[in-house]
C-alpha cells in the first residue's frame, strides 16, 4: 500500500510524480506516461485515436449486465484519461438502465461516481499529473460560456450539459458511456482532484450523492444547531446524514425501514422516525430549518411538507419523475416551498470532496465484483444495501491478468 | 364631502375628532359615541350586550344571497365597531359560499375586505378614535404568543388563527361573520388604519389582494428591474401589476382572457402572453426572478415554473386545492422552487396600505349594491369584472332610511 494514501490498490503511482511527463502539442505525438508499469504493456497508446476498453453494459430495459468493448475518445490536450479503481451504483444508474425515465440508447454503461487513477494527460491538462488519483462525477463537458455555466452550475448549463452516461456527446458524436468500465476520458475541466488519504471506494459516492446533499445544504445554509429532516436512508440518505452531522444540525431520519432506524443514529441522527408513525409525524409538525429528500421515487410529499417551519423548504433531490398531492392551502400556510435540486457544480463536487478529506467523511459501501451488478441492482432496489455498492473496477483487470 | 378625504360619503366625519371620547371602564358603561349623528338614533347601543346588525347571507352552497340579521358581540375594552363601507368580493368568498374548499357552515356571511367608519372604541383602544376610516382584512383574531404570532405571521399562529368569516369565534363562541354586514365589531390589534385621502372603495381589495401579492414581493425581494411573471391577471392579479410596477419590476401577465391583453399594458406590465401561446411560452423559458400564481383554482404549473431562473421561486397565492403535475427533472434543472404564500399578517397588511396610499395605488374596481352579489359571484366565475367588485354597504342603509 501506499505510504500516501489509503488506497491498497495503490501501490507506486506516487512515484509518477517524479516520472510524469505531459502529453506534448496539440498532435499529441508523445506517449501517454502510465502510472503503472504492469499495465502498460497491455494498453494501447490513447494518443493514435479513439480505443476500446472493456466495459459492463446493459443491452436493454432488465438485461444482465455483460461485458462488453466502448470505444474512448483519443486523449485531447484538455483531455485527461483515468483507469478507473471505483465505481459507486447510484438509483440513477438503475432507474436509466431500466429506461424507467424514458427510454435508454442501448446499450447503457453507467456509472456517474467515478474514482481512478490518472493514466494520461494531454498537452494542456495543468490540474493532473499521471499517477494522480481523480473522480469523475455526473456530468463531464458543458459549453462554459453561457450565464449558469458562468455561475459554477454547469449541470444547469443553457447549451445542455453533457452527462456522464446516456448521452449525446458532442465531442465524439455518439453517446456517453459512464465508469462502468476500465478506462474513461475526460476534459480535466470535469475531473475531481481526490486529495491523499480518502479511503478511495468510499469517495467514490460523494461525487455525486455526496455533491447532491451538500448543495442544499450550503444554498439553504444549513446551521449548526437547525433541524433538518432527511427523508430517505439510503445512498444519499446516508451520506446527508454525515454531511448535516459535521454541520452541528439536529438531524431526524424519516424511513420506510424499522431495520435502518438504529443505524441512523450510528450515522449521527438525533432521531429516527417510521413514515407509518403517524402520531410521531404530527407531534413533528412545523418543526424542521430544511428537510431533504433523497427517496428515488415519487411519493406523497405533503405530509412531510407540513414538518417545515415558517418559510422552510423541502428540497427533492431524488424524486425526478411526477410530483403530485400537494395542498395549496397547506404550503401556503406557513408559506413553505417545495424545490428540486440536482447534483451541484464542479467546483460545488470538489468542494464536498475537500470537505469529506477535511473530515474523514465517507459513504458506507459494500464491494462488489463488476460481475455482480445486476444482483446488486435487485438489492438496491429492495432496499438491501448499506449504503452504497461500488464496483471495485481493479477486480476485473487482475482475473484477467 | 370631507374636506380631508375623497370618501363621498364621509361628510362630517372628522369633526368627530373634537367630540371623541373612549367608552370609560372595563364595563363598558359609557355609551359610544357615535360618528355620524343621523345615525345615531337608528343604533342600539353596543355597549349593552351583542347586538343585531343587517348582513348579506348565503345559506347554502348555490343559495342566492339575502339580508339577514346577525348577531355581533359587545364592544370591549380592546375593540373597535366599525361601520363598514365598501367591502370587496374576493374569489376566496366564492369558493367558501358554496363550499368548494369543503363545507362550510350555514348561513355564510363572507367579506374579508372591509373598509368603514369607526363607530365606536372600547376604553383600551389606543390606535382610532370614533370618526376614523379602518380595514378589516382576512382575520380578526390570532393568540399574539406563540412563536408565529410573535413573528409577525398571524395568519400562520400556531394555536389558530381566527379568520374574518366562517370561523370558529373564540371570543363569541359562534363563527365569525364577514364584511357584508353594515357593522363589525374587531379588536383593535387586528384593524388596520386607514391614511387620509385613500380612494375608499378602491382601497378595500388592498386589504386581502394587496397583501397577498406584495407580500412574496417583499419577501423575495423584487428589485427595480427584475422579471416577474403575474399569472392571472383578476382581483389580485391586477393589484400584483400595480404593485410591481411601482417596484420598478418588469412585468410579464399570463392571462387566458384575449381581451385582457391590452389592459396588462395600462396597468403596468411590459409584456402580456396567453397561456394557449406556445411559441412565446417556449421562448421564454428560464427568464424570470419571480413568478406571482394568483389563479384562484388548480392548473398545470410545471409549463409556468419552467419559466423561472436558475434558483428562482414561482409563489401560488391563489390555488389552494391539490397541485399535481410538477416535475422533479424539471424543477431539480435549475433548483427551483414552488412555494405557497397565504395573505400576510397585520404589520404587513398596515404596510401595503401605507405603500399604496402613498403612490397612489388603488384597485380598479366595480361598485355593486347588495342586492347584487349572488350576481356578480357568477360574474367573477365567468371573469367578467375588471377586475373586483365591491359592495357599496353605504346603499343598502341609504335605502332604508
Amino acid at each position: 500500500m501506499c505510504a500516501r494514501c489509503d488506497d491498497p490498490t495503490h501501490d507506486d503511482a506516487h512515484r509518477s510524480d517524479r516520472r510524469q511527463l505531459l502529453i506534448a502539442g496539440a498532435g499529441l505525438a508523445a506517449a501517454p506516461l502510465l502510472a503503472n508499469d504492469a499495465e502498460a504493456q497491455t494498453r494501447r497508446p490513447a494518443e493514435q485515436g479513439p480505443f476500446q476498453v472493456r466495459a459492463y453494459a446493459t443491452s436493454g430495459p432488465g438485461a444482465p449486465f455483460a461485458p462488453m468493448q466502448i470505444e474512448r475518445r483519443a486523449v485531447r490536450p484538455s483531455d485527461v484519461l483515468i483507469d478507473v479503481l471505483y465505481a459507486g451504483i447510484c438509483h440513477s444508474d438503475i432507474h436509466t438502465a431500466r429506461s424507467e425515465w424514458g427510454p435508454a440508447n442501448y446499450p447503457v454503461v453507467p456509472g456517474h461516481e467515478i474514482i481512478g487513477r490518472v493514466a494520461a494527460v494531454g498537452s494542456a491538462v495543468t490540474k493532473f499529473k499521471v499517477g494522480d488519483i481523480a473522480g469523475v462525477g455526473c456530468m463531464v463537458d458543458a459549453c462554459g460560456t453561457c450565464e449558469n455555466c458562468r455561475a459554477d452550475r454547469e449541470q444547469n448549463c443553457l447549451n445542455g450539459t453533457t452527462f456522464t452516461y446516456d448521452a449525446p456527446d458532442k465531442i465524439s458524436g455518439g453517446r456517453t458511456y459512464g465508469g462502468y468500465a476500465e478506462r474513461i476520458v475526460v476534459t480535466e475541466r470535469f475531473a475531481i482532484r481526490i486529495p491523499p488519504g480518502m479511503d478511495l471506494a468510499g469517495a467514490a459516492p460523494l461525487l455525486c450523492a455526496g455533491v447532491t446533499t451538500f448543495s442544499p445544504m450550503q444554498h439553504w445554509r444549513l446551521e449548526p444547531g437547525q433541524r433538518v429532516g432527511v427523508v430517505g436512508l439510503g445512498g444519499l440518505g446516508h451520506v446527508a446524514v454525515k454531511l448535516a452531522a459535521a454541520r452541528g444540525a439536529e438531524i431526524t431520519v424519516f424511513t420506510t425501514s424499522p431495520g435502518k432506524l438504529s443505524d441512523a443514529q450510528r450515522l449521527g441522527a438525533k432521531a429516527a422516525v417510521l413514515w407509518s408513525d403517524k402520531a410521531t409525524m404530527s407531534r413533528l409538525a412545523n418543526q424542521f430549518d430544511l428537510m431533504i429528500s433523497t427517496v428515488p421515487e415519487s411519493y406523497p410529499m405533503q405530509p412531510f411538507i407540513d414538518l417545515l417551519k415558517l418559510d422552510a423548504t423541502y428540497v427533492n433531490v431524488g424524486a425526478l419523475g411526477e410530483i403530485s398531492g400537494l395542498s395549496g392551502m397547506a404550503m401556503g400556510f406557513g408559506r413553505k416551498s417545495l424545490a428540486g435540486s440536482m447534483i451541484g457544480g464542479i467546483a460545488e463536487t470538489q468542494a464536498v470532496i475537500d470537505y469529506c478529506a477535511a473530515r474523514n467523511i465517507k459513504a458506507d459501501v459494500e464491494l462488489i465484483k463488476p460481475d455482480q451488478i445486476s444482483q446488486a441492482y435487485d438489492r438496491v432496489v429492495a432496499k438491501d444495501v448499506r449504503y452504497r455498492f461500488v464496483i471495485d473496477m481493479t477486480q476485473g483487470r487482475q482475473a484477467r491478468a
